[in-house]
C-alpha cells in the first residue's frame, strides 16, 4: 500500500516540519505520519515565534532554506526587534503569530511540497533489525517501510497531564497521547528520561479590560524573518502587558498544597526559564510581582494567551488567582493551565547528525531531545531532515560548528553536554556571538545550504548581490575623507567630539554616537553615497564596522576552534589505552565518542589535560 | 468558577453552534463546551453544504436568523443551484465549502457573540434532580449549573471506529470517544440505541489525474444561500466525476470477509441514503458502476473527499480498489475510509421542542437524535437554542408545522415516527413541497423570527420590502396586455403558440416555453417594467404565477391541517379510556402522547379511524 520512503517523519509539529520538508526539498521521498492532520504546525504554547536567541535560529533556519521563517512572515500579526538598544549581536526577531493561519500555512506549505506524502495515524512502533531502523508500525497495524526514520514526538509519547490533584493521559489538552514508542526503544537500550512542560489558561479577550493594562505594540517600521521576499505587516495587533501582586500569590499559595510538582506527583524536570506560577512565587518568595504578558491568539480570535501565568495549580485557584489581576477582575477561561510530562531521551545518545548512536537511520528532533521551545525544535528538525536525506543518499553528513550557527551550538551542546532539563537557547550558550548575529545568518549559512542543494539558485543569488554590495560599500567608504570644517557641526548635532584633521567617514562610524542613518541627512555627498546601497547592505556595513575588532577576535578564535574540530578522532578509537588521562574523562570520552577533538574539549569532565594527552597520543 | 448559565450546549458540531448561537442571540447566557476548540464546526464528512431538501434547510435557517448560510456563504468554494430544469420546488441550493475556513468562520461567529463562553473539556455526566437537568459534569471534575442542557454529542458518544477486522474507540478518526453521559441517561430510563456512519478514504490531488474525469464546474452565476448581503462567489473550483468499474467491485469483494459490516461487527444501522461502496456492491449487484464525486477540500489545500467511496474495509482493499478508479491509479490516501458506531436515542423520546420527555430542560439536537448530514443537525440545534432559551424564560414554545418548513417536517417525523436509521431529509418526505420551496424561506419564516426576537429587524425589513415588492410587481403584471401583433414573433422565437386576441401578460408566463428572462429582450416596455425590481422578486412572482394552482392547493390542504393542529390533546388524556381504538393506536398515543390531533394523526401505527374516534371523544 505504501512505496519505500526515503524518510518517515513521525509528528507534525515544528521538529517535524520542517524535518520532511528540508529531506524532501534535498530530494527525498517523505512520508509524514500525524496522529491528526489537522493539527500539523499548532503551536501548543504560545502563538509567538522568536525572541533573544531563538530570532537568530529562525533567521538561520530561514538562510538554510528551512520554511519557518517564511510561515512565520506570512501568518504573523506583531513583528518586534528586541534588544535594539543593545549591540547588534542581541538584537533578536520576535513576532507574535496567528495560530490558526500558522498552522494553514504550514499545512499548506508541505502539501505544496510534491516529495511529501501524508499519513494520519499514530505510530507505535518501529521496524528495526540488527540495529537499523527500515520503518514504522501504526496504531491500524500498517508496516510502512523506510531508508530512515525521525521521530519528533513533542509532548505525546506517554503524555501525563496534571491539573491539582488530576492527572489524565494525553499528548495536549484534548488530545490523546501516543504509547509504544518508548518501550520498544528502551528494550533496544536506550536510556529514557522524563521531562515536563507546562501552559496557562486561554482567557476570553471579551472578559479582560485592556484599558487598565500596559500597551505593547509592534515596532513602527517592523521587519521579518525571512531572507526572502515575504510580505512586510501592513496592520499589527497590540499585546498587552499586566502584573501579578501579593494578592494573587496568597490565592495560589493556598492550591500549593494540591499542586502536582510540590506533592511529587510530576517527576519530569520543568523548564527552569520559563518556569509555572507557582515555581516562580516559591523560588522568588521576595518578590512582590511577576509580569504577565497577554498575548492575543490571531487577528479574528477571542482567545488570548496568559504568558507567564503557566500552571498546574487546580482550575478553581487559576482562575480565583486570574481574578485578583489588574485587568482580570471579569475574566473567563477557555481551559485552565496545565502540566504535562512526556518522554525524551537524554541527547548524548545521538551524533552531530541527529542520527541515534544505537540504531542506524534513526534520527531524533525536537522535544524527544530535550530542548523546549518551537524554534529549537524547527531547527533540529531541519538538521535530522538533511542528515537523514544525506545518509539515504551515502553522501558526508552536514554539521554546523559553535562558530557558525546557533545551531551549532545547539546541537554541540545536546549530544556533548546532554541536559537533565528542558534546553532552552540563550545568547549566552554562544562563545561567538558577536559573529552568530540575526542580520547575518544568510551570509554565514546560505551558501553552504546552496552547495547540498536546499537552498535555491534565487537564494544564493541574493546573498552574493548582498555580499557584492557589502564589499563595494566597504571599499568606496574607505575613500571618503571629511575636512573639520565640513563635518564639525553635524558631529556636534550628534553629540560627539569633533575632529580636528581631515578624517575616515570609516572611523566616525565607529563612534558609539554616529550611525549611517544619523548622518543620512548630512549635506552633500553621503546621503546620496548610502543611498546606492540596500538598507540591509547599509546596516550589515555599519555593524561590520563598529564591531570590527571583537568580530576579528572572534574569528581568530572560531579559526582556532575550527582547527580542533578538523583534528579527528577515529570512531574505534581504544580510549583505555589512554593510561594518563583522567578516568573521569576516559568515561565519558568512551561514551560520547566525539568525533573531533574540538567536540572531545567540550564534553563536561573532559579536561584540558586529558585533550593534550589526546593530541598527543593522536600524534599532534 | 462558573456563572449559572442560561443554557449549556455540550458539543461544538453544526448542531451546537446554532444552539449556541440561536439561544445566544435570544438573550441566553450560553456555555459552550468543546473537548477541542480547535475543532470547533469540523466538518466531519464531506466539504459541501446544501443539495436536495438539505438546502432547502440552509435557507430556511437563514431565514430564520441561524448562522450556517452566512457562515456557509463566506467559505464556500463553489456553488450550484441543484434541479434547476425541474420545478422550482425541487430547486436546490448546494456548495462545497472550504473546510478549515467554515470551521474558522463559525468559531469567531460564535466569539463575536457577547453571550456565548466558551469551556474546553469533555462533558461526562449531567447534574440532575428529581427528572429535571440543572448542569453538567466534566471530565476535569468540575460541575457547571445551568436552566437547560443541550446534548449535541454527534459521533462521540461511546464512538467505535471500524476499519476491516481493526477496532478502537473514538468520536472522530484521531479523537478520543466520550463517556458516561449514555449509561447516565439510560439509568434515568431512557431507551439507547446504536447507530453507524462511515467515512471514504481522503486522498492527495497531487495524485490523481483528473484529465480523465468529467469536470463539474461551478454555475456560471453562483448564488448563495443567506438571505442577507453575503458577499457572492468570484472565483470556483470545480469538482471532478469518475466511476468505479467491474474491477474495483472484484477487488473490494475480496475483502467482504473482513468487513465489519457484514461479519456483524458493526451492530449499528447505517444512513441508508448514503452506503458504504461495499454495500451498494452488495445490494445493487447488477450495477456495474457507481458514480465516484471528487470533491476539492478547500482553496488550497491538496486534500480529497472521494464521495461515494465510503467504506470500512481493510486499508489495503480500500487502497487497490481505489488504484483501480480512472483518475486514481496513482492516488495516495492521507488516512482510509472507516465507519463508526455511536449511541443515540431514539427521538420518541423528545416533545416538539427537542426536550426530552423524562428530564426536564434536557435538550437533544443532532445525530445524538438518529439523524444523518449537516443541515438536518444544524436546524435541530437551533430549534433546541431557541426553545431551550424560551423554556427559561417561561415563554411558549416555538414549533414549526409540516406545511411551514422542512424542519417542521424533520422535527414532526423525528419526534412522531421515530428513526431506527440515520434519518436524512428529501423533498419526499414533505407534503407540502410546491409551498416549502428554497426561494421563498424567507416570506415563510422570517416574520416568525423576528416576533420571537432572533431574526433581525434589518432581515424583518429585507422580508417587507420584498413582500412589497411581490405586491406591486403582480399587481402590475396584472394590467399589462399585449395585441397579437405586438408579441407573436416574439413567442414565435421562444417556440409557443401565438395568441389570437388581446391578452394577458400573466397568462403567457404561464406557458412552460416562457419566463420573464426570456421576455426580457422583447422589445419596448417589458424589458424596462422588469428592471424595476430585484432579480428574486421577479423569480418569486413568476413562481407564484406558473404553480399558482399546485400552490393555492398546497395551501388549502395546509390549512386543514393547520386546524388539526389547533386541536390540543390534554397533557393528562387517559387512552384507556377510549375502548374502540385499536390497541396498537393506543399503545402509540400512549407513548408518544401527541399534542395535538394533527400530530397524533401522523404516528405510525395509529389509524384514521383511531383519529376519528380520538376526534368525536374529544367532543369535536
Amino acid at each position: 500500500m505504501f512505496p519505500k520512503y526515503d524518510v518517515i517523519v513521525v509528528g507534525g509539529g515544528h521538529a517535524g516540519c520542517e524535518a520532511a520538508s528540508a529531506a524532501a526539498n534535498l530530494g527525498s521521498k517523505v512520508l509524514l505520519i500525524t496522529m491528526d492532520m489537522n493539527k500539523i504546525a499548532q503551536m501548543s504554547c504560545n502563538p509567538a515565534m522568536g525572541g533573544v536567541a531563538k530570532g537568530q535560529i529562525v533567521r538561520e533556519i530561514d538562510a538554510l532554506g528551512g520554511m519557518s521563517g517564511i510561515v512565520t512572515d506570512k501568518t504573523m500579526i506583531q513583528f518586534r526587534m528586541l534588544n535594539r538598544s543593545k549591540g547588534a549581536a542581541m538584537w533578536s526577531p520576535r513576532c507574535q503569530s496567528d495560530r490558526m493561519r500558522f498552522a494553514e500555512e504550514w499545512r499548506i506549505t508541505l502539501e505544496q511540497n510534491l516529495n511529501v506524502d501524508f499519513w494520519q495515524d499514530m505510530v507505535v512502533g518501529m521496524v528495526v533489525k540488527d540495529n537499523q531502523v527500515s520503518g514504522v508500525v501504526t496504531s491500524m497495524g500498517l508496516e510502512v517501510l523506510s531508508n530512515s526514520v525521525i521521530l519528533t514526538s513533542g509532548t505525546f509519547m506517554n503524555g501525563l497531564i496534571h491539573i491539582g490533584e488530576k492527572q489524565f493521559g494525553g499528548g495536549r489538552a484534548g488530545e490523546r497521547a501516543s504509547k509504544g514508542i518508548t518501550e520498544q526503544l528502551v528494550q533496544l537500550g536506550f536510556e529514557a528520561g522524563r521531562m515536563k512542560t507546562g501552559t496557562p489558561p486561554r482567557v476570553d479577550a471579551r472578559s479582560i479590560n485592556y484599558e487598565v493594562m500596559e500597551e505593547q505594540a509592534g515596532d513602527v517600521d517592523p521587519g521579518k524573518f525571512s531572507y526572502t521576499d515575504t510580505p512586510k505587516l501592513k496592520e499589527q495587533r497590540s499585546c498587552h502587558i499586566t502584573y501579578t501582586n501579593k494578592k494573587v500569590h496568597a490565592i495560589l499559595e493556598k492550591g500549593f498544597d494540591k499542586s502536582p510538582m510540590f506533592a511529587g506527583r510530576i517527576k519530569g524536570i520543568g523548564p527552569r526559564y520559563c518556569p509555572s506560577i507557582e515555581d516562580k512565587i516559591n523560588r522568588f518568595a521576595e518578590r512582590e510581582r511577576h509580569q504577565i504578558f497577554v498575548e492575543p491568539e490571531g487577528w479574528n480570535t477571542v482567545e488570548v494567551y496568559v504568558n507567564g501565568f503557566s500552571t498546574s495549580l487546580p482550575e478553581e485557584v487559576q482562575y480565583e488567582a486570574l481574578h485578583s489581576i489588574v485587568g482580570f477582575e471579569n475574566a473567563k477561561m477557555f481551559r485552565p493551565g496545565y502540566a504535562i510530562e512526556y518522554d525524551y531521551f537524554p541527547p548524548t545518545q545521538l551524533k552531530m547528525t541527529l542520527e541515534t548512536k544505537l540504531v542506524e537511520n534513526l534520527f531524533f528532533a525536537g522535544q524527544i531531545n530535550g530542548t523546549t521551545g518551537y524554534e529549537e525544535a524547527a531547527c533540529q528538525g531541519m538538521m535530522a531532515g538533511i542528515n537523514a536525506h544525506l545518509k539515504v543518499k551515502e553522501e558526508n553528513p552536514f554539521i554546523l560548528s559553535r562558530s557558525e550557527a546557533y545551531i551549532g551550538v545547539l546541537i554541540d551542546d545536546l549530544i556533548n553536554k546532554g541536559t537533565d532539563e528542558p534546553y532552552r537557547m540563550f545568547t549566552s550558550r554562544a562563545e561567538y556571538r558577536i559573529l552568530l548575529r540575526q542580520d547575518n545568518a544568510d551570509l554565514r549559512l546560505t551558501e553552504k545550504s546552496y552547495k547540498l542543494g536546499l537552498a535555491s539558485e534565487k537564494r544564493m543569488q541574493r546573498v552574493r548581490e548582498k555580499r557584492g554590495q557589502i564589499k563595494q560599500m566597504s571599499e568606496e567608504l574607505a575613500k571618503i575623507k571629511y575636512k573639520p570644517n565640513e563635518i564639525n557641526n553635524h558631529l556636534e548635532t550628534l553629540g560627539t567630539a569633533s575632529i580636528k584633521e581631515k578624517s575616515a567617514l570609516i572611523n566616525l562610524v565607529k563612534r558609539p554616537e554616529v550611525s549611517f542613518e544619523k548622518l543620512r541627512s548630512l549635506e552633500g555627498s553621503v546621503a546620496e553615497f548610502l543611498n546606492q546601497f540596500d538598507h540591509e547592505v547599509v546596516e550589515q556595513v555599519e555593524i561590520l564596522t563598529k564591531y570590527a575588532s571583537y568580530i576579528d577576535k572572534e574569528e581568530k578564535m572560531a579559526q582556532k576552534l575550527y582547527e580542533l574540530e578538523g583534528f579527528r578522532i577515529p570512531v574505534s578509537f581504544d580510549y583505555d589505552n589512554l593510561k594518563a588521562i583522567s578516568s573521569e574523562g576516559r568515561e565519558k570520552l568512551k561514551t560520547i565518542r566525539p568525533d573531533t577533538i574540538g567536540q572531545a574539549s567540550r564534553i563536561s569532565g573532559v579536561s584540558p589535560s586529558d585533550i593534550s594527552i589526546l593530541m598527543v597520543y593522536l600524534g599532534r
